[in-house]
């Protein structure tokens, strides 16, 4: 022990008030043998108490918040996670996410993985159908995947996933829609190029009868996200990316209530009439395309490391 | 509608970036309707973002974040307050306390009112004694309640409820303690003055079989409170006093759990030998005692108001 820690610890601890409340609790997480566990309590202290000198709340309040937190904390069960929706509509998973994946200038702009990638997408063949409901307007969805360099990955492995035409995923109708209904997890071409047929996605709202869709019609906002399209893209010697493509045109585009949309990611939904490319595609000319080039960073030293 | 709003409305969302995470999010909330809540999610937003920014989680961090607050809330059921624990050993309630009580100089301080006021007292007689049990020193609790400039407030109510020899309240161990055991509702006398017979507390540790006490394990902190005993004290045009009488030389008087202590608080266990005082009391010569003087501040303006 050092002559510090003794003095520390015999000291009498000051009363508590207002003005040293920080350092009265900060000291209290002193001994804290994790490094980073100690840091993030201390800062977590500075901020809380920053916030309660900030707005003053009443014991009412205090009471309502405390209540609040624990009707999200009942609603949580295996497949509801209501404090992910809580971070979600406060931006903090957003903010996460974007201070984990710094990008170079030309990759793919990441975005929030959200909550309905809970079971595994089945593999299937390049252009394979994922609707199995038929649920939605018909389109091919298709791009290349690209390291920043501008050259093709090939064999880049290319995860999606989305809403049906009525704006919901599988997991969301059992007994309704089938099993593993608009997942797929395909192998990019020898020149990094995807395909698969599937349905153009509705907007949905995130699950609103708990808590969290109390808070968003208390403060006036909606709960809906604009159409998108779920995609993890991987490749050997690159970051994998997690972000989505949304459907040009959507309601909700300038309102996602979970923050997720980034204008780079907003793609346009064509009729193309070449009956090559259908013939191409197995499907009839013309047909509806969206079309998604992704660009990944290579491997930095740092994160060959944190990998 | 103004123009602002207008504008407001119709301009695109900008995209989400760390620059700019908290005006975004907060613009979301701009149409809330009740303005104390607009400004409670404002401030939160902006404190939780500062926090983010400053530790900058790992989304394993954050993932663990999400399930120690499932955790706490799944914790919390009628008996067990998880969310208001945690307030506690983070001194936010302390601080909501502190901030919601501020005191003439010469008022007795007040502390955090606890989880175990949750059965009513029953109205005693004075000089009662509230030790149904008797698990523990016996002593005698008297002291008199006055206004700040000294003048006894008669009919004053003394609210008391304290855990027993071993350090457990009657609620905690029902078929173990009577009901009602070490609680008390008593009409102060002609001159403020009130008397009662009952145990010294013990100290004990709050509830730690939970995730809060996982964190306190974590962070090298012991789950202890010093022993005490709870008063609520009321009087006639004075504002209410929530408090703690504190034990002298009680273990953890240092570093209480929940940062209760004061040291205008702490008060000695004497010895009186005086036959007429015990009389009085109607205890057997010599007895211990524990005197608590009680002073409160008149009603202001806005406490009238507030009332």
């Amino acid at each position: 022990m050092t002559t510090e820690q003794a003095e520390q610890s015999i000291a009498p601890r000051a009363d508590f008030a207002e003005e040293s409340s920080v350092e009265i609790v900060v000291d209290s997480f002193a001994r804290t043998p994790d490094l980073r566990l100690k840091q993030l309590m201390t800062s977590l202290v500075e901020h809380v108490h920053a916030f309660v000198k900030d707005v003053e709340p009443t014991e009412e309040e205090w009471q309502r918040a405390v209540d609040f937190l624990t009707d999200v904390g009942h609603m949580c069960d295996d497949t509801r996670q209501e404090f992910v929706l809580l971070s979600d509509v406060l931006g903090v998973s957003m903010l996460v996410d974007a201070i984990n994946h710094r990008k170079s200038a030309g990759a793919t702009e990441s975005t929030v993985l959200g909550p309905f990638h809970m079971v595994d997408s089945p593999r299937r063949e390049l252009g394979a159908n994922i609707s199995l409901d038929h649920n939605g307007e018909p389109c091919v969805f298709a791009g290349q995947v690209r390291s920043s360099d501008g050259s093709p990955l090939p064999g880049a492995l290319v995860d999606v996933w989305q809403a049906n035409g009525d704006g919901y995923y599988d997991v969301q109708q059992p007994g309704v829609q089938p099993g593993l209904n608009l997942r797929g997890l395909f192998t990019a071409d020898a020149h990094g190029r995807f395909w698969l047929r599937t349905v153009v996605p509705r907007y949905y709202p995130i699950p609103d009868d708990g808590p969290v869709g109390k808070l968003l019609a208390a403060t006036d906002r909606h709960p809906n996200r604009p159409a998108h399209i779920h995609v993890i893209a991987e490749a050997d010697g690159h970051t994998p990316l997690t972000t989505h493509l949304f459907v040009e045109g959507s309601p909700y585009l300038d309102s996602d209530a979970v923050f997720g949309v980034r204008q780079s990611l907003v793609r346009p939904v064509t009729t193309v009439d070449d009956p090559l490319r259908a013939e191409e595609y197995n499907v009839a000319n013309p047909f509806r395309l969206i079309e998604f080039e992704i660009v990944l960073d290579p491997l930095t030293e740092r994160h060959s490391h944190a990998n």
